[in-house]
């Protein structure tokens, strides 16, 4: 059954924009090593970092009909998350959606599809996480649902949830969770950076994690 | 039978360059969402934006004499398109050969194999798409074809098609069509105007496209 | 059984260096045309070209505990070439490891596996060639070897091997090869030059090589 | 957080048969084409078609110790679902296990990984639909979870949701619809027993569908 | 623009039915080793060999509508065709479209795309060759062609031409070469048996063919 | 530079006899975990278990002439093991080279590339384990080495290595530790027959390995 879920809950803005600042990596060990979408999501430019709340699109392969109707759902700094129904890489997303979408606040796009068009939205500096670039159109004759729970890139993401994207590719955290999660990457990068100076002095992480009885008693041996 | 055809039939420079302009997406849109290779090609940098005629290559798997027999057939502005008869990415294509094509006048480059050199080509701004960078060589012992029809990244090119390229990947337009794609892609890009303006103003594509009552009808239910 | 080969013999620095200046291509050609690893091992930013001894490391999927028992292994130039046990594009690699792996005078990184973050990476000019950038972390929790023999990527690979890589890829040269190679390399770079000038002046490769009776001999027809 | 839930909820008996009897292509299509996992879910013989109630592991990388944990947790005719929590191929499963899983009443393995031992699994007759075969081991270090919501080739399971699996693949049908969508195939079933013999006899599904105005509204040519 | 012809030309029987006896591998060389479909096209069942006249059709991805419209335009013998206009791996054909072609003569089925209820069609004895096993359904809302060139698992198919199908895969022929190329595949079948004899008698292909020296020449070294 | 290397050492056939009786996954985890070539490396039918002595081919891509001269190199049980210098999936070896191979003493055939006339050779009983089926012809016009180290689908095999290969893949063991990884292989069978009595029996893996401690310790939480 097709169906637009209209109110959302959507995690505070000021956990969102520390997760953006903590990064994908950060924040997705900070959440026990979980909600990273498939190392085929790349970004198509460098040095993007946001954060936002997931408005789901669960859509049919080669059709991207519901993404018109996602963008109306759309509020100031959400993120579009699109996952097909069988695989494809069709190019489900251009300049024209972007246009409306930014126009609406979208501050991000997550397509486990494909995507054209790219050169115009990096100038308009909209960045899009995607399997494919492809100019291969789409038609609008099939229904789909928005906000959703979905499957994309291989993670579960319900509506609300925030998306974190950048360099490293795009992690998926759970709204109610959301919280909880920034506190834990804000106490990681916290100690990371003492560990990152005596690394940098040559100190070594064996000696710093005291790593080398473990390894003894694990039966590592040095000819 | 391994033979070069030496006489082949091109599209209008004018035509040719307002493909170019109109870009993949756009071409491909107006000659009825045909024509894309697969989203594997992919441009060795960013930015560049071509259309040229096809001089096609059928060349053996890891073996690229054939090259040299095709440069002898470029004319000013024309895109070598290389397809080996059975899936191969070695490196067909490098800065020597390069040397050679621009100096024919060759304007890019269409591999559904590999390319190496990478840097030097960017550095001589020959454009390639490509299906993978790999630096391994090949020999020069087993004829192929020049300018007979192919099949390149899941396309039919025939030699004199039009081939346009840019960040999206690679489109192939028929020679004999290539009048009539460039004026549907110019009547596309026109309406695109109007309508990108009223996206941008926070109008939506669901009131714009007048799509309320079609989703209704499929059975679209809001929640 | 696990363990850590502590001396390791090393080639001529000179010779790294001339090898590194040659480039994958040039240095893959003159051994042979061997030497390359899968085409799937990109940088991780464009414009480095390094050559380094291998420090190798064998590691379980999903576990990259030996990397820090590498580093304390590293010598100045030497380059860290992972190979995992089975396939795996887990994220083995980011800025603390590179922090240490820098501070012990590493020159490069090369993984058949994922790296990330790829930003910090990038701001350092630590170059990483991986097939993946992923975000998905490891534990440290199952020991593997170092400086033992390893396939990395298809090739294979032993301690204080010369590593060259750039934006084509990477190649490995066996230490025992690498003056010859390089000596190889110096001979078919002088060679080129001056086949580049007559290509370069639309002269082509069909006559400075002599090709035509030999296409003709093998059948070559044009029509 | 590792943890085993152990009393899970599971569909009615009856209903899971009559799943099993309609099979997977029959059961996707009644619950409105959801449900199916990726193409890559291979069975390692033909012929077996079951159902089942999920008890599903999130398993690390290469480390197959949760399987253990989670045999205690079946009951007579429950499917084990095993989701690596990073892409992974090794062989997670094989004879040992398959004994002590048929002990304890399985019906049936899905994984999204390798499997080993397929000559005496086939023999034993316990079907199992995976990723790869691969005798590629594992080790038991690291914690995972069972009987917690997974994604498992790109879709949703929940513990005690209904797996079907025959030739055709895997499909997953969530516990508290399994009713209506047995209902729905039973329905489906139904109809389609007469239309096989119409289009037995040479009708066709133009005519039994009553496609042509439809066909030509849209603007089919017969040529 | 979607249109079907419907008279094509198709080979001469007698000659499709030798082609399906001489096999795709030999079919394949005798044409100059040309016309092979990509291997990721494998048959459902082992052990069927057949030959036809494809009725081909471009379809959209994930829409299976121009079966039926392709159905009505089969006559004794041939065999469907289809091609998505972008990668879809989804089951496009299972028993009932089974139970209408083969009303109408339909002797095989090649899908560059996903087939289901495969235990069926088995059962039917209708060999289908395809890219993928999948239960995932389709949609008829879209249009596409039947009886157009296509391009198919990498090989171009015009509409009339044999296609060749047996365990090793799938290979095309020409229709206006086909008679040409049964007569060279029944040369080489001819040739081939004497060879078998005398390399199953223990003699050396290295002297059969008078391999040595040529190889010496080349500069094969034994030691 | 291309050779043939004619005089290797094998193990011993009582020892290579044994490690067939063993398969592929007991002498995979007798060594450690280690010698699996990649999952993509399958037989092309059923019931096959065979273990020999590595003949080893480096071919270039597309070209198979090499097969003839290793044929020669054969003695009684060995298993001809074939590495492409780039990734080729043509079809390398079918009936011909097959009657050749086993009129000489072949066992098996390993290639990480395609295999043809798979009918032929299924009839034949020669198992060959391979990366593709493809009837994609090759050429012979240039030299490769028989009897070198090669990288064969991710695994080092030497000429003499022992290869054994069953319905879960191909492993290779370095001939000078076949003997050792034999005992290793049989201590295992030995004591996997008491586990799977207690295993069959109903007690968990859990018991019988005493592994409810070390899950506690690690924090396993059940709930």
């Amino acid at each position: 059954m097709a169906k637009v879920v209209q109110n959302i809950q959507r995690a505070d803005t000021a956990v969102i924009a520390g997760l953006a600042e903590a990064g994908v990596a950060t924040v997705h060990e900070a959440q026990g090593r979980t909600g990273c979408l498939h190392a085929y999501m790349r970004p198509i430019y460098a040095g993007a970092r946001v954060a936002g709340s997931a408005v789901t699109i669960s859509a049919p392969p080669g059709d991207n009909w519901m993404l018109h109707v996602a963008i109306e759902q759309l509020q100031e700094g959400d993120i579009l998350v699109l996952a097909p129904t069988s695989p494809c890489d069709n190019g489900y997303f251009g300049d024209l959606l972007a246009t409306s979408a930014m126009a609406r606040g979208c501050r991000g796009v997550v397509l486990d599809a494909g995507v054209r068009d790219v050169r115009d939205l990096t100038e308009m500096g909209l960045p899009v996480w995607a399997k494919a670039i492809s100019a291969q159109g789409t038609v609008k004759e099939t229904l789909g649902s928005v906000n959703v729970p979905v499957v994309c890139a291989g993670q579960a993401v319900k509506p609300g949830d925030v998306i974190v994207a950048d360099d490293d590719g795009v992690c998926v955290v759970p709204r109610e969770e959301a919280t909880a999660v920034l506190a834990a990457a804000q106490r990681r990068m916290a100690g990371e950076e003492a560990r990152r100076k005596r690394l940098a002095s040559g100190e070594l992480g064996l000696d710093i994690y005291d790593m080398r009885p473990r390894l003894a008693e694990k039966g590592l041996i040095y000819e």
